[in-house]
């Protein structure tokens, strides 16, 4: 559950700071804490924006609510609500009200003297390094970036103004993140990219001599691995969102504002285009381009380029395993329907081409 | 291979303190490690618990073997046995104590001086903190937890009793882990879960304000990655056991006893049962609900709640790249076979409406 | 982009150290980088390989390229060219010789006094440890390895001469690496393997008492996860290539020069053979073995042995959603379907048997 805030805040401070009309309350009752209709109690401000929630509004022990016009009368009559166009989005700046109340003070020690930090690099006055860290020679830790715990920085790493990694990412030399970005833990940025070339059944290294270069406001989740490129540099756009156990490639571009969920594989040299959302678990092959604007299903494979803006899935449906035991059988002999499928229609056209005009579209070949 | 006890223990001694009747071998011969049949020599312990090993039996070097009386003619004449009921079951108690053995006598350090330790953290009077742990404030070690080399745990953490966590794992703040849990290297407990809104064609983000709870008796893999919860908490249940690379969303709620294999997705709000089983790499869509006792196939998307226990897959079969790619093509091409289908049937019942009494299953439409 | 050599290296010298021949430029002029064709300018050196790019080195702003005889007129005249049979290799030994120069000098350092070093481990005079790294006893470290920062070596571990790991590996105890190995940041070798016995409803761990021997010049991505055997040892065949994010459970075997993709997982005791390539996020199933010279396409199952070198795939194919949910539903019913065209079948042969002659293949029954 959500810490709750020592003091709170009253409903009517709310309104003043983030807008919206107090119906069913008094302004200076107070709310601590954020929570879900269904968990929340009293103290505690809550969201109703769907109409599929009304039956956990109706028992919901919330203080306040906030909520649209048009949902108001789902609550009970004891419940306080902030009546706002978007409720949503309302609760999500209030969130970070909360989110922002809730973090702890900055501690006193700004490098924490446990870090190891070379001479060489560059920390901004205001910055924050924590316990453990490694920082290179000719880092740079820009402007009120906060290096979190046990983080590596390489050699001629840059870290942008108001950056936050949290404790145990890596940053390998020569990559930089751009400003106000969010790293989780247990990131690295910066392995090498699987180049290799065979020679005589074995595999050569091929040096991979390009950076990661990561923009403005990106957050990248935990346990993610992304590679530097082969020679030109691995590249993710402004405002991407990148989940979990994610793999981005060597050489991988991905433009602005582009979403991907976890445990996606991205391979070397793909181009992802903007404000495309990819499902969670999908794998995009390299050496493709995917334009703006593609959603992808969880867990489908992307194995050809996409260059028209729109929805794609290919994932097998879930079935009892025995139907899809028959299912799956079934399928290897696909071809095989097919043929017999055409030998029928040419047998029935043989003695009964009369029929055709009724039904001609079942002799129709559909495009491969 | 597993290493050896220094001193080895006695057959009488181990039918002393587990049971079993020896047969062909003395109660002195001494046994000093575990090994499989088939690459066990002299002073192993092994054991046979299915009848398809009967031949690496008959060629073990093994001096004693863990075996059922239905089984015990399978091994050679100079083999010592150990007859039980259930020789997997036996095997796996005698393999703990061998492992309790082995495991290194407790250093003398008990909280390492290379670690940084809050001074408003908690630290049990026996339990363990490995070298260059960080520990904030407010987190509490309970009685004989063992903390490995390099963990972070973050303000207000709180970690069993018994619990173990391995070297370099991760707890951020306000993450809870129950007694006798082991969490495996590169875990990271407690990131942000993935909640953004879209904003003008950006990502806006919902702070994660929740926590994980992890019950007791759970086991977590390597290099993990367990969300905290948005409002309420990440729930993983009473002896979960989770395999590497897994990924669980943001308010995710695991029953008890489930089992996840490795590299296995969970997104959002999904709320698994109590003993499923869910195969390697599947994935399970957010928002949904999976009763108890489901087994799922590997690699296998579940994108809809299922209410029925049962065993339930969904996976294209692995064909030669030339069958696949002509069932591929097919595939995309069958509900216009369907139609074809239904097209021929039309016209044969057209003229052949004698036939359908002798063969009426062919025009049952199967449910969709 | 890559970084430049200070100095750079002249033509005439980049041919007396790697051969070619020189044509259109004098043996003086000096390359200092090495980059792509399109984003090559002045003083970078670029390779061409494949006609395909001729486009790109049409406009390439190279000062020299490295190209075959065939290709050389693709070139704009101010190009100097470095002409040999193979270009992308030569390009990679060449490539190999920048990435040395461009490694930083050893820093004065040997053991980081951050280090925590067992004084029961043994460190060769020429390896060197980063700082933050906890080394335990018994551990080897080999001539010429480097150990990053913050790496964690167990008891007894060993790594060979001339191996690298980058900071932040995990290696547990008693496993051991080869020679000349590389290990990427972020990788776990050696967590315990998933083994559990069901009893009354629970699962109690089966100790995994083995460990994970890897060979000589094999190359492990990050973030990875290599789990140590239960009795036996997990094993990695020299010269194997793994990218990021792998899972390799226990008791897993894999032969020599092998190459796996990102996001792949191995089930428990699988047995891979050798020259193998396994595509991206592919999944292997435990207790089959797959022989030597097969290519798994990405994203593919493999759930029963392969015994046949070959290309395998499996993999739904992507469609637009629309597309996919009419394949995927008619897909469910793929065994209706074939009942129906079998009955179809012995409708028309019922009264048209004489036009099976002409068309007999369409009774034929395809194997299942």
């Amino acid at each position: 559950m959500a810490r709750p805030l020592a003091q709170g805040i009253s409903l009517g401070d709310l309104i003043d700071r983030f807008g919206g009309a107090l119906q069913g309350g008094e302004p200076s009752r107070r709310v601590r804490r954020l929570a879900p209709l269904a968990t929340a109690v009293e103290g505690d401000l809550s969201f109703l924006a769907a109409a599929r929630m009304r039956p956990s509004a109706a028992r919901s022990g919330a203080s306040a609510v906030i909520v649209s016009s048009a949902l108001a009368d789902a609550l009970p009559a004891h419940t306080a609500r902030i009546v706002v166009d978007d409720p949503y989005a309302h609760f999500a700046t209030v969130a970070r009200w909360f989110a922002a109340q809730l973090e702890a003070p900055p501690a006193g020690v700004r490098i924490d003297p446990t870090a190891v930090v070379s001479g060489a690099a560059t920390i901004a006055g205001d910055a924050r390094v924590g316990p453990g860290c490694v920082i290179e020679e000719g880092a740079v830790v820009e402007s009120g970036a906060t290096i979190g715990a046990q983080c590596y920085l390489g050699q001629r790493v840059r870290i942008g103004a108001g950056t936050l990694l949290h404790p145990r990412v890596t940053v390998l030399e020569d990559c930089a993140i751009g400003a106000r970005a969010i790293v989780h833990s247990g990131t690295v940025i910066g392995s090498d990219g699987f180049g290799f070339a065979r020679e005589d059944g074995r595999w050569a290294k091929i040096p991979q001599l390009g950076a990661v270069v990561i923009g403005d406001d990106v957050e990248i989740g935990a346990n993610c691995a992304i590679d530097r490129g082969a020679l030109d540099d691995t590249v993710i756009g402004n405002g991407c969102k990148l989940d979990n156990l994610i793999q981005i490639a060597h050489n991988v571009r991905i433009g602005e504002h582009t979403a991907l969920a976890g445990c996606v594989g991205v391979a070397g040299s793909a181009v992802i285009g903007s404000r495309c959302m990819i499902g969670g678990s999908a794998g995009i092959l390299g050496h493709l381009e995917i334009c703006d604007d593609v959603v992808i299903s969880a867990m489908s494979l992307v194995a050809s380029s996409i260059d028209k803006p729109g929805f794609y899935s290919g994932v097998f449906p879930l079935m009892t395993n025995l139907g899809w035991e028959r299912a799956a059988a079934t399928l290897r002999q696909l071809p095989a329907l097919r043929n017999r499928i055409r030998a029928l229609e040419r047998a029935a056209g043989a003695n009964r081409a009369q029929e055709q005009g009724a039904d001609g579209q079942s002799v129709i070949e559909p495009e491969e």
